[in-house]
This record gives structure tokens, sequence and C-alpha cells, in this order.
């Protein structure tokens, strides 16, 4: 199945998408939001009230927030992809690297990526993003799947100078919509394995970025367990697993995104989220 | 005025403290949470409530929260204080350095520390945490101290491997009762000028961090114009200033924090806040 964030009507909602149509599960079940079915452990719920239900929406009709609007946590991995390494020069450690992005950082689909007027370093970073069902600490390795609920695509837009003032890269990470996550949520049953599938990443039109996930350096259960040791992961949270090679900043010459750009992360299995570049004013 | 956010019966509550006695303003105000308060700004309110009120409480009647319980965000710095910079060995940079904390590391005055099982590096870090009264974007360090609620008391427990597992500090800044922070905010108007005022950092009732907060090498306002230019900043959210000189890992032999003993902080103007250290088990 494919859960989804949306608005219509001004309204925040949530539903399940099936091709172009979208049922809207605001309007027939008591969660206010994703988040909050995830909590309850729903999904079942969820899928019986979505089966043989009539449309409210096409995809046409909804704007598109991030699939998780507000997750209690959303977790970032830095250098996970051998590549990406190289081409950056940094140092290679035998533990993830985790750093934090904010939930109003976010951006649902088809949103625009307001580039700051403070900077001009604006890069993409296409990446999987695991969406936590079931939260809990010290999760092993082997247990780590069943604590998944699903998977979407996310574009770990980097301010790059913003990124480099310090050691910490926490300012060049929360720009407002410098997140975008969606389009959807695809089930951890609906997606199947990980390992052979492809991510894409492409700036208007050309692909910058292609990877497999059988190259993460910490794939996800491996990451999952690492990050419960030091909290606790509860249903909603995000983790956001790391760009492949191929980044703008580190093309000769830097390939920066301006205003009237677009980006598209493509996942075998999810799909494409396309966001374009708008100049903050 | 002292505000603080306390537990009596079992249920979460806020109130104003003077001296040794609690008004409770949960029954009072239909605030809550000392956060919505704030974003109410409601402290007028407030303040007229708890003027002439008998007091509910007493100190030793209630469990402390931590001051604001549930921040939107936490954002702490690092090497703030040439000394500490000093002792690490770590670059000196032109920005501040910018980290984040998850509302669920925090813990009260007096709540314990708990030591991890994980881990016997535990290292304190005594700061001066400022909290948010109005938010904004873009705030000129002339306005900053209009945004300012007031101000507490953070020991911002550091599990320094953990910290030092990778280039970003997440991990180690994140464990659960890491952040404790209390025993009260003191309003921006009570505080009055912070450059004078002295912090110090005692363990087992041994001085070992000392310094006045002219010696920030990034002063209140100049850090909340930085990070207002990448984020929004809301009323309740937890701005962390940095630690001085002093602390244990830098020592030698280095000095750990082990279960049994007591860290506390003591900031001028603000008072105590005292926590010891219980092994996970």
């Amino acid at each position: 199945m494919k859960f989804l964030s949306f608005r219509a009507g001004g309204a925040a909602r949530y539903g399940v998408v099936d091709g172009n149509n979208v049922v809207d599960l605001t309007r027939r079940l008591k969660y206010p939001d994703l988040r909050a079915l995830l909590e309850a452990d729903a999904r079942a719920e969820a899928e019986r009230a979505a089966k043989g239900a009539t449309a409210d929406f096409t995809l046409d009709q909804i704007a598109f927030d991030p699939v998780i609007p507000n997750p209690p946590k959303i977790h970032c991995l830095g250098l996970n992809y051998d590549e990406h390494i190289n081409e950056t020069g940094l140092k290679k450690f035998p533990y993830p690297t985790i750093f934090v992005r904010f939930a109003d950082s976010q951006v649902g689909h088809l949103q625009p990526i307001i580039k700051p007027k403070l900077s001009d370093k604006v890069d993409y970073e296409g990446e999987l993003a695991v969406i936590i069902g079931k939260g809990g600490r010290y999760i092993s390795e082997a247990e780590a799947y069943s604590h998944v609920a699903g998977y979407s695509c996310y574009n770990d837009v980097s301010i790059r100078d913003y990124q480099n003032h310090a050691s910490q890269w926490t300012p060049g990470k929360n720009f407002p919509t410098s997140g975008p996550f969606g389009p959807w949520m695809v089930t951890q049953d609906e997606m199947g394995e990980l390992a052979p599938k492809q991510i894409q990443t492409r700036v208007n039109g050309k692909q910058v970025q292609s990877a497999k996930f059988s190259q993460m350096i910490f794939p996800v259960p491996k990451f999952i367990e690492y990050i419960s040791r030091f909290t606790s992961l509860a249903p909603g949270d995000v983790i956001v697993s790391g760009t492949p090679g191929g980044v703008g900043y580190r093309r000769d010459p830097p390939l920066w995104m301006k205003a009237g750009d677009n980006v598209e992360i493509e996942i075998e299995g999810i799909g494409i989220l396309k966001n374009s570049i708008v100049a903050e004013t």
C-alpha cells in the first residue's frame, strides 16, 4: 500500500493512493494524521477502510505534504556510500554519521524548494527515507525490519556554505523547504528487498546520481540498531539514509541548483519525488 | 519571576516558584504547559494569577521536570568559550557550532542521570540555557533579547565515545537523561545583564568549571541572530549556549562521572541544577 499526507480544501489530510486515485482516511478513521495512525499500529484498519472505497480525490486535486509532516525525530545519515565519501574527501568512520533535521525543514512532493537569499550554494542529495512503524530501544539488527513501516524518497537539500560554517552540519541542513519528502510511503511488504533497488537523482532531466541500495555502507538494519542504542525510536520517526556519489558541489564546475531548476529523486518500487527551485523573495 | 515545570500527584504541572513555595498555574490558567503559556505570550496573565495566591506546594513536595519538557527545538552550541576550544584542540570557526538535542534526552533537577551500560565515558558540561519567548526568523542582534523569555541551567551531559564515533556529535548528545535542565526559568527582566554573571560546575562538591558569560565567543544576541538565519525560532525553543573549559575528558587523568557521583551547575541569578549519576540496569 501507498500512504500519503496531503491537503485538499485547505485541510491537512492523509490517505491511501492507488494509481491516480486517493482515498481520504481522515474522514474514515479516528486518527488525526499518518503519524497517529502509525502510533496506533492501525495499518490493517486503514487497509480495510480503503479497500473498495470510492476515491475521494485524484492526484491532480491534492497538494502533497511531507509523507510524515510531524516526525518526532528525523535522523539523517551522512557518508553512507563509498563513492560519496571519496568525492568529499571526508574521513570514513567505523560508525554511522548522524545529524538532525527539524520537521519544519520538510516540504512535500511538487512543492517549491526555496533558494535562500543568504546563499547560492544549494545542492541536491537523493536518499531513501525509512519510516519507523514500531518504536523501541536496543533494537537488534535481526529485528530491525519489523520496526519499519515503509519507505519514501527524500531530497536532503544542503546549503553547503552553511553546512561548513563549523564542524556540525545543522545550519546547512535545516533551511525551510530543504527537506522534500515524498510523494508517498510504500509499505515494507510492498517494497520487498531493498538491496537490488536503484535510486537516481535528476536535475532538469539529466541524471546526476545513481546507485543501488546494496552499496550502502551501513544498511537499514545496521543503522536502526545503532541509532536505537543511544535514543528510542518511535512510530513516525524518519531516518534519511545517506546520499550516493554525484552531489553538485563536488562536480567540476560545481552544479548549484538555481531558481527555475527542477530536481527529481526516483526510487525503484516507490516513484518520483519532484520539486522545483524558487528564489526567496 | 521563576517559572518551573513539575509533577505532583502523578500529573505534569507548571507554575511559579517563590522561595520554597510553588503556585500551581495548571489549575489557574487555560494553558496546558509552560510552552503553551509562552506560545500564548501569557506571562503577564501568569504573573497576575500567581500574585497573592496561596502556595499549592513546597519544593520538597514536587518532582522537577525539565523547565520546558517539550521544546519544539533544542539547539546546542559547541565551542563557545576559548578555554574549552583550547582544551579540546578543536578548530575555532568564525561561526557558531550548532548541534541538536532531542527533547526526550532531557531530565529535571534532582532526577537521576543514567550512566549508559554501553559507555563509561560520561562527562558533564555546565551551560546557560536560553528559552525563547517570541519566535521569528531573521531576528537581528539588536532585537534578540526581546525574543528571550528567560534563562536556566543546563548540563549538556556528553557520552564522549559516542560523540566521537564519527564527525557529527548527535549520538553522544542524545542518550536518555543526558540533558538535565533546571531547576527553573528566571525571566529576562529578573536576570538582568548576563555578561558579569558566573557559571560554575561542581562534581561531588569540587569545582571543575568556572566562567563568566562575558567570555562567550558568540554572546546570546549573536547566536540568536545566526540561528534565525537558517530556521525559525518559536516560543519554548531552547538554546544551550556552550560550555566553558574544564570538562572531564580533557583532564589528566580524565574525570568520568560514575554511579553515585553528583554534579551541580550553579548560575548566578538562577540557582543550582543538581543531579546524581545512577547506573543503567
